[in-house]
């Protein structure tokens, strides 16, 4: 893209109402745009990182074995009461409506009971399971306080997957599969070095229990305590004589560290499977309740989070993988702007991810802007880069502010 | 994929309550999960389907020069309040919900409103416009009755795309490309020589005014009145003595025909910017309402419309664009299932959409389960048709029924 043609603008400020960090560099830097406390809207440049994530995801979650699906956000009210989740008591983060009818309906902020309404009709079977879905859907939650950006949002992008076993082996075995996966998800986002798996409440061998995967970040609501090894982690939650007793640990050898959840993982049992009338007949043809299990990653929350451990007092440094664009061109005098456009479009014909900052700008604005929005790489091309050789440009990596002088044509 | 691997089962039948032809044929063929009326989730095939309407869509949008963002669902009854869209009175399919504080928020039926405020941050000389941004979104609408299918749901998917300009001669060069671009759409989905573009309501010399994209369809809520060259159509409202006088035509020489409404395009003009406080500074400095426009196809609609057009009693015939998978593959007889599995190898290494048909299930099952969902083609392997040469199949086009015997490997 030649940003001549982006229509949005960054800006130097944010109001004083947008508290987090993320949120702040985020709405400066063009990628998002604030409706309301908690609810963000995604201006193009915040497209394609959300896209980028997405495809990190979607890509592990399809290797895994499961399908794609899509929910809607409007929800029955009925299925939700068989399990006893609607009413605000049990739920408060319902937001509610009602049909021209008067009939009362939810809107999403979680899917296991409707997407377990929706495999009954195609599981009667052990020949049926194991069964693996997953969305990247709208979550809308009715948050009292929404002060975190898009860590913490009333309406945001989640990927959430299910697991359908025919018992406990079978859905352990997959289990243990997410957290591999998961943890190379991290990796590729650039977190995998400081994101922990801690098991959240109750132990492996309760019907119900979670993990979640804790990334140590100031701005993260939740802490845990890192064992001195580097390894092993545990929640706030659990961290306490008895837990340490049983797994022979001191005190002492955990540091408290800050954290932001950026993925559960949770398992039911057949508890909600039968409350939802889902059974299976297995091999001996006995009627038996599905083993269920759903996983969530934050799709638009991990932004948020990347956001808040990559940046500086300039801008966002986007990790490669997940950068809007991974280089911009930055033309200086009439010499360097020309030769920019040729670095531009022969680039584009390789398939590289750059923009050509174009603009009616002074070079130091757009270096600004640059930093600010966080691209890996910057290219400015001038008459002074251009003195010995006329494809010489020089090459900022923006991570390190590091400055190499080298020939553009192997830029790849 | 092979189908032993999908969690989806077809179906012979549907609830009764259950009348639209193409919610029939989409939930039957395990594209469609049914919520409630009105509210429909996508299964994996589904999904398929909308995302290839979705890159045709796209893509034609951005050679517009539009720009690709995501809205909340979520939106402020203050934005609304300015331009007197809020009340039920004069919107009457809003779902409205409630903060934890009180505060009323809607979910977006729409987004002009929401829009222009965020473009605000944006625009704000003559230098800056014009601003095109487009979106695939949910919307959601409290539609009283909810009979059709996924042709008019309470919750769908749509792409609406906005446009900002100086004034009425940009907004109308842009106008008229978009008709274009619409025609180009409907034509890349099968459905251009079955679509017209119709003059909705008054003159496209008045401030506001609107045209729509008709298909004829025997399931549509439209009627519109093609003339018998082919070439003009007229919507219902205004097939009057005073425009046929206008226009020089006669009555008589009108077909009236049942349409499917695919696409609205609308000239909103500068009121509702002016209402939003969007102004610009034009070129000699004068301060001046943006004009604006607005452009919307309905991507699950579409999805609709082209299942009620494109099926017969068998089931679903997808035009090869949209289709979820081009070829399925049948094999028959032990001979036929290890030849399927090379041929399916091989044509997933070219990059080929095809399925295996690999269930445990008869040779007739499986055909007429590819009759239901709709592959634009069927190979059948089987001793028979490798009785000469090992490397014939036999190919059926769906929508003709044609066979013809011929080489795997000429496939493409």
């Amino acid at each position: 893209m030649k940003l001549s043609q982006n229509f949005v603008k960054t800006a130097k400020q944010v109001g004083h109402e947008e508290v987090a960090k993320n949120a702040q560099l985020l709405i400066r830097g063009g990628f998002l745009d604030k409706g309301m406390a908690g609810i963000y809207s995604y201006l193009p440049m915040g497209i394609r990182v959300i896209s980028k994530i997405k495809n990190i995801v979607n890509d592990e979650m399809l290797n895994l074995g499961s399908q794609e699906i899509l929910m809607s956000s409007i929800q029955n009210k009925e299925i939700w009461e068989k399990t006893d989740r609607w009413s605000d008591e049990n739920v408060d983060i319902w937001f509610k409506s009602k049909l021209k009818n008067g009939a009362d309906i939810g809107l999403a902020w979680s899917h296991e009971e409707p997407i377990t309404q929706m495999v009954k009709s195609h599981i009667s079977s052990y020949k049926d399971l194991p069964v693996y879905v997953h969305q990247f859907q709208n979550k809308m939650r009715n948050e009292i306080r929404a002060k975190s950006g898009i860590m913490r949002c009333r309406e945001f992008i989640m990927k959430d997957m299910y697991s359908y076993s025919e018992d406990e082996n079978q859905h352990m075995e997959f289990y243990n599969k997410v957290i591999d996966v998961y943890n190379k998800i991290y990796s590729k986002l650039g977190i995998g070095d400081i994101t922990y798996v801690t098991s959240a409440s109750g132990g492996v061998f309760t019907d119900k229990f979670s993990h979640e995967f804790q990334t140590i970040c100031d701005a993260g609501e939740d802490n845990i305590y890192v064992h001195n090894d580097g390894k092993i982690a545990l929640n706030e939650e659990i961290f306490d004589d008895e837990t340490l007793l049983k797994m022979g640990f001191k005190k002492e050898e955990f540091t408290k560290q800050k954290t932001a959840e950026v993925g559960n993982i949770f398992t039911f049992g057949v508890g909600k499977c039968e409350e939802l009338d889902l059974f299976f007949i297995d091999q001996n043809s006995n009627k038996k309740g599905v083993y269920l299990g759903s996983y969530g990653i934050g799709i638009s929350r991990l932004m948020g989070v990347i956001v808040e451990i990559f940046s500086d007092e300039k801008g966002i440094v986007w990790p490669e993988n997940i950068a809007p664009y991974k280089y911009v061109i930055i033309p200086i005098g009439n010499k360097g702007i020309s030769k920019s456009e040729e670095i531009y479009d022969s680039m584009l014909k390789k398939g590289i991810e750059v923009v050509l900052d174009d603009r009616k700008e002074s070079p130091g604005f757009k270096l600004k802007d640059a930093d600010l929005i966080g691209y890996p790489y910057q290219i400015v091309v001038s008459d002074k880069t251009m003195e010995n050789s006329e494809n010489v440009v020089e090459l900022i990596k923006r991570s390190s502010g590091e400055k190499l002088l080298l020939d553009w044509t192997t830029i790849n």
